[in-house]
């Protein structure tokens, strides 16, 4: 078993959830297994930990395996802690994490709880690769987007990652995928309505709501690639430092 | 009033937290001031947002103002989402966030609630800042930071913000700050540690815990800029592409 890779498999809509179970299959073909993964769903929770409260930490068996599982009370970034410095007995050789039940590109990279776990596993120098399929619902055909689960993984596995690099993968909803894009995280923002009910009481309470706006007309993000029939591959970086506005702020007046 | 400007406040530690009572204080001096706080800390809490429950927003009265205020069952990323969107009657100004309670230096931006809120705002357009205090108690002292946190945002509604930038600003705990620099986000992480302990019935649980680990030895990170006594300020962009790999990536073999 030495010679095979350690692979860490996490998420962020459970344990039990179409898309990690996909993932988990692929990656028993490319190396040793370890899932740990949120005990409930976590959509939306973006780069949370849990600081003011316990974490638990169960193991589980939902199939014959061979992989590993456990399930965390956690949040998804929790989970890449636990199982680096609790679980795993050695540094794994990739992370991946997802599949997610719904499009993670453009600005949702922001609020993806997906991402956040690839993101964590980056900042712990581990390899890491969210990936995310364009298709919310429970019962998406995650048939289709198997080979490039695997090609990615692959080749992730061969020449490691820039450092403090992630990768940010997303599935056309398409019966063909035309190929893989390696893109630019588009320009987009979420156009806010938020849906104003009363309760039974008459006291009001909002539903956050809206629809996605691709702001952006490039041909190298990752909006173009997904509406375009490819699947989008996004180097993601935790420095969030905008290295250009520097010398601009530097001519401010802030010590007179 | 027409020629106020419009100054958002938030925060992820809550209404009644010292550090957003100082910030409103300050934020009276420059403008028309609308609070939009979470009910409860949020710290940790990272960029999330809510997606599977409901919302709730009831005004406040803390103090004799003159600014108004509300509070909201939400994620600080959902206060602004809210204020923007069902509260203001126009687009704020500025968007200040704070003063947390504890460091959002180097890495600890990504699991920033502070930041987050600011974040949400930039996304949304507004030119915000996060504030926070290298102080984690809530007796922390406020009064050194007040110049800077009025200077600093006086800076921004006169210079607005490069597009698509955001302010992150970190206070050191020292009796008398020597200046205010411009930094970039310093390269560190947090070396983890769980708190293993029992429960009454011996069931293992765990706290998060851990220590910050400075990774970086360069002179022009937020992380030399507090530890020498300075103000750092760093400017942070929501675009997390790593342009620099892109053309590294599309040297991978992925549509063989």
């Amino acid at each position: 078993m030495a010679d095979k890779p350690l692979i860490l498999v996490t998420n962020d809509d459970g344990l039990t959830a179409p898309g990690i179970r996909t993932l988990i299959k692929i990656m028993n073909t490319l190396g040793e297994v370890v899932v740990v993964a949120p005990d409930s769903p976590q959509s939306g929770m973006g780069h949370a930990i849990t600081v003011d409260a316990t974490l638990h930490v169960r193991q589980e068996q939902v199939d014959d395996g061979p992989q590993i599982e456990y399930s965390t009370s956690g949040t998804p970034a929790d989970c890449v802690k636990l199982a680096k410095h609790e679980i795993l007995k050695r540094v794994p050789d990739l992370c991946v994490s997802g599949i997610n039940h719904g499009s993670n590109s453009s600005i949702n990279v922001i609020y993806s709880g997906t991402m956040s776990a690839a993101i964590e596993a980056g900042i712990e120098g581990i390899p890491a690769i969210g990936f995310s399929l364009c298709d919310y619902s429970w019962e998406a055909n995650f048939k289709t987007v198997e080979k490039h689960v695997k090609v990615i993984s692959q080749n992730v596995l061969k020449h490691g990652l820039p450092k403090d690099v992630v990768l940010n993968v997303n599935f056309p909803n398409v019966e063909k995928i035309k190929g893989i894009k390696i893109c630019r995280q588009a320009k987009g923002n979420w156009s806010e309505v938020f849906d104003k009910r009363q309760n039974p009481n008459g006291k009001n309470y909002y539903w956050l709501s809206g629809k996605f706006v691709n702001l952006d007309k490039g041909e190298d993000t990752d909006e173009w690639a997904l509406k375009n029939g490819f699947t989008s591959v996004v180097p993601v970086q935790f420095d969030l430092t905008a290295h250009h506005c520097i010398q601009n702020l530097n001519s401010w007046s802030l010590n007179d």
